[in-house]
């Protein structure tokens, strides 16, 4: 199942669009900003599929029956562009535990890329509700590799991938790689195009450099 | 139209749960946290009423059209309380202008309460959607008494009333005085009691004090 | 004693000349960050000057004795421009009580200002350190009403007046009324001219409205 | 030069005191919100340090000379446990780029470590001032890796070699194999004990852990 956040008319939209705008994006801030808030929001929405349970909790005047997250997920990112979007999950989940998953494109002088895996950090996932996030899906190769290293930690009772901005052909691929059960897709657009220099058309750029600057 | 965060399962009752709990809002800064966490999670639901319009954005790679808002929500929120719940709706509509109206609880040796009405800083309302918000409605007097200082200063194109915690008699109250159209109610949760101290029952304290200290 | 912040070079600077800067303004986001980051250095400069006890904390191997603030400084803000500066002090002192005094200047018809005192809400001031804070100091009338409504709160152990950029004809007005000893003056930089309509010339224009709007 | 931040009364020892505290520790957003603020802090001492430059800049009524800085500095953080140390210089200095150094204790099942190295992220250094930063220096082994991984990126102007807690053999090592000239180092607090399996005593536990839980 695949959940696109920016059909239904919202604040989604207008963050988006600040993403997309060579413009704005030379305030670095604001970029980091807009990723954190998006992963405010895909947070609160995933929340809305998450199990409560009732918690009896002594206010000052009484006490009260409330539902209660009944554990928190497990946030796995993908480095380095997806940090900022992983701080707006880790704002509402505060008391989640979290996962860093290393993959980056290398340049080469030929202009080729090759995905580079390195560092992960991966919680005990058994059982628990896994959200692998990460802020662009362009060919889906960084999400497969992400997913990859997942293995070996334990099997997670349900699945979120999220991602703020994808390629039809990044999305497709990943969904045909991972099992199509238990994994719910939360995506805040698809755009048509991909290049064959790997690049969304038209996308928003590379949030990494946007972020955190050009590797030198 | 009374919409209810706490109906649909949301992480919205965690936050409202820790609101609650006596042990937890020991820590003051959590509970200011939880107040605007909750903000922005009622941004976020009042966005997807809002108007939008399409805007060409030039990408560094192309040119996409992408919806934005049309014009920002004007903010007014109710002193003191309503500070913490009001940075949340800032950190979402961040380019919206923002008014104060000040309204509190005065005690008397007698344990008598009267409202205190007092310094208002409000911006042109006419022809905005204006998100009129306090964290907690106990009697009501407070949010009737908010809506008449914005008297004189335009009228607005719609109306949204958001607060985290009512009693059901402070709800109807406003319900009962407030214009029957063009006004949206956004409610985190209904307690049912209230007491004749005009407390909510099991309700969570003063929110007042719990963010910034005692009156002294 | 007056201590001027933006003398030995530090990022202090950097902030306030984006206070400054008419383009940069724009962005009202940036705007109320700045004044909530420079909020946040005052803190802890003022933090250099308060006490600490040594207190025995256990950590996960052993046990250590490290100093601990023997009491939280009271918070004391003026509205409205006060509020994102009043935000960095309280992410500094988190555990600390928050006051807020309303003082505004009504514009009239003929051009001319009254200063509007209104609503307050001021914690037990007696024994404690009191930060009483304000991002502009004009004239010097805001900050000397400010200080009238805390009598009858009790008497703080020592006063901090904080302000980001005060006029030099305020600054002594303020100092000239204020009990000579007790006093701290924590200042981010000082403008020499003060106009008629007493507007802080190069100054930065209306705080209030640059992080919140016109009042309509 | 070594820099001890906690020498000189302040704030910074409050945060550092809960960060020690076993019971505080147990509020992981408590623990990486004091890593952020203590990063906050540490970038504005460090800017003190920097070079600024006159610019003119136009207020809305007038014209102000005013020291900016002359160039942000670049800022390296080792992961994970870096993340929101790093999340605090960056809110300072919020135009600079952003490089990240992986570096964990990989445990074995005889309870040796070994220093893992793996993904890198590093913007170009040359001619930058440089802010290499890492929550804890314990045996000093990741910092000198990270130290390593930076050459062939670029000779940086100046190095600052930042963390909230060391022990004394570990901050004796790196600087025993660090250039002598041309960096500074800040430091929270100085442990005396290293024991064998590398924990500072009385040291915080594991950072890594604390922000974001064990790895699985």
């Amino acid at each position: 199942m695949v959940n696109i956040l920016s059909e239904g008319s919202s604040v989604v939209n207008q963050f988006i669009a600040e993403l997309r705008d060579a413009e704005i994006q030379k305030d670095s801030l604001r970029f980091r900003l807009n990723l954190e808030r998006l992963g405010e929001i895909f947070a609160y929405e995933i929340s809305k599929t998450l199990e409560y349970e009732e918690k009896e909790v002594a206010t000052q005047l009484g006490s009260a029956l409330v539902p209660v997250l009944k554990d928190y997920p497990v946030l796995v990112s993908v480095m380095r562009a997806g940090l900022p979007f992983h701080s707006g999950f880790l704002k509402v989940f505060d008391r989640s535990e979290s996962g860093f998953i290393s993959a980056y494109r290398r340049p080469h002088k030929d202009f080729s890329l090759t995905l580079q895996a390195g560092y992960s950090s991966i919680p005990v996932l058994d059982g628990h509700v896994l959200i692998l996030s990460d802020t662009l899906v362009a060919t889906g190769s960084s999400m497969l590799m992400a997913y990859r290293e997942l293995q070996g930690h334990g099997k997670p009772r349900h699945v979120h991938v999220a991602t703020i901005l994808t390629s039809q052909e990044g999305l497709d691929k990943i969904r045909r790689h991972l099992p199509g059960d238990n994994i719910t897709y939360w995506v805040g657009v698809i755009d048509e195009e991909l290049t064959a220099q790997s690049f969304i058309v038209p996308g928003l750029g590379d949030a990494g450099d946007l972020a955190y600057g050009r590797i030198g």
